[in-house]
């Protein structure tokens, strides 16, 4: 991944760091990332116009994950700042994969401490089978 | 409340804490017992033979938590195993009051960790607007 | 409580909800309430210029909560906003209750979804023994 | 990864799905998964008599994932009942990978619903620098 290129064009979204997200280790629970890269994706399609409850009350589908690949370089504690971005690397008919980052944001400095790589299909709500995104909410991915 | 009473009714349900239930304090998160206390409830109800997905398909209603008293008087660690109860202490047309503890079960004795009584509502799965429980699940309640 | 008095003086802190804090139900998990009241207390203290890490690290305790009373009122949905409160309703050498809200922030109205008071305590970080809060810390809450 | 042989091989624990595990979209939310992956794992480890809140008293070091690969297959729901496996794929010696299944346990057949690679190293507690894991635990792990 070009850094340059994706730190242009990524979205980003600040995240604090609560009890809730902490385990007994002292630092943030691995898992509670994928909740921090959810919120900054629904964050950048909000900021498309996209609000995924009225998304599937007019079109009857969901986006769900389909895969996800993480990696953890560095742990993040209680009251840290994080910012973490959303940026989306590839879009096909029926998915999309975004690459996420999650960045401590330090007094003067940034540091990487977590990445993720996560494709997201279209589902029909009801059946949850696999289906097209819909052409509109397509384009406005552009 | 009366202990012996109560032990001698109440429904137990073992809870082994991980990881997942821990904060940075090194123990429980607080807000966790509300889901040990929700198994528990779920289990309890199991065992009459009430599975809560089977019941909102077959009679469009589900029960939701109205109200939560909390007492904490003792944190759990990782690795703790627990024991918790579920009582059944006031039954009416419309809502139940439950009251729960979480043990922990060390090697000879057992310490009470936080206790709360808990008010169930019946409610329409749709509109969520109050109704009347099922007269056959007020019954299997006894 | 006085309604007028309250809002005049709480401190506010709004919480959009996410996937991560919702349940089948369609709505929010109940337990979560405890997770945005925490937020809401945390960044009340922050505004004071009270960061826990710190404090934990210079006067070797913590806030933990020892009792909660929650009051559920409304269900609130995937992507509603929320604006939560905290007013510190008593306080006294070794603990603190706290009044909290949830309100639901529609585009003309406001609507109560929860309400809580939240009793904390000071204890030593290691063995989570009761203690008195610091006086320069009492002084700051006023 | 060859199927029989890992069943063969396998360590499993049954997880149950409660209203806590899942989402507005009525299925376990995703991130949960990590949970029930580390409940096994927790699982298997303590069946190999190894216990991590002991570890880190005696050793100084825990066991932090590193690196998680997940892929979604079909959805769980409230009430499911999964079976989930961890097995030993590869031991370095600073660093583990644990390839985990989720499978949907039904009547008359079981569904994989999700697995996973999941890279754990071992680190020094206070620090969170990597470490050697210790050599009899190596040895316990065969």
């Amino acid at each position: 991944m070009n850094q340059v290129q994706q730190d242009r064009q990524a979205f980003s979204w600040p995240v604090r760091v609560y009890w809730e997200d902490t385990d007994a280790g002292g630092i943030v629970f691995y898992a509670n990332y994928l909740k921090f890269f959810e919120r900054a994706r629904t964050e950048w399609l909000r900021s498309l116009g996209l609000e995924q409850r009225a998304l599937r009350e007019t079109s009857g589908g969901i986006f769900v994950v389909s895969a996800a690949n993480l990696r953890y370089h560095q742990p993040a504690r209680l009251d840290d700042e994080l910012l973490v971005t959303a940026w989306l690397q590839e879009k096909g008919r029926a998915s999309m994969t975004i690459v996420q980052q999650a960045w401590l944001m330090a007094p003067c400095t940034k540091e990487l401490l977590c990445e993720a790589s996560v494709r997201i299909g279209w589902v029909d709500a009801g059946s949850y089978k696999p289906a097209r995104i819909p052409p509109t909410l397509l384009e406005t991915l552009k």
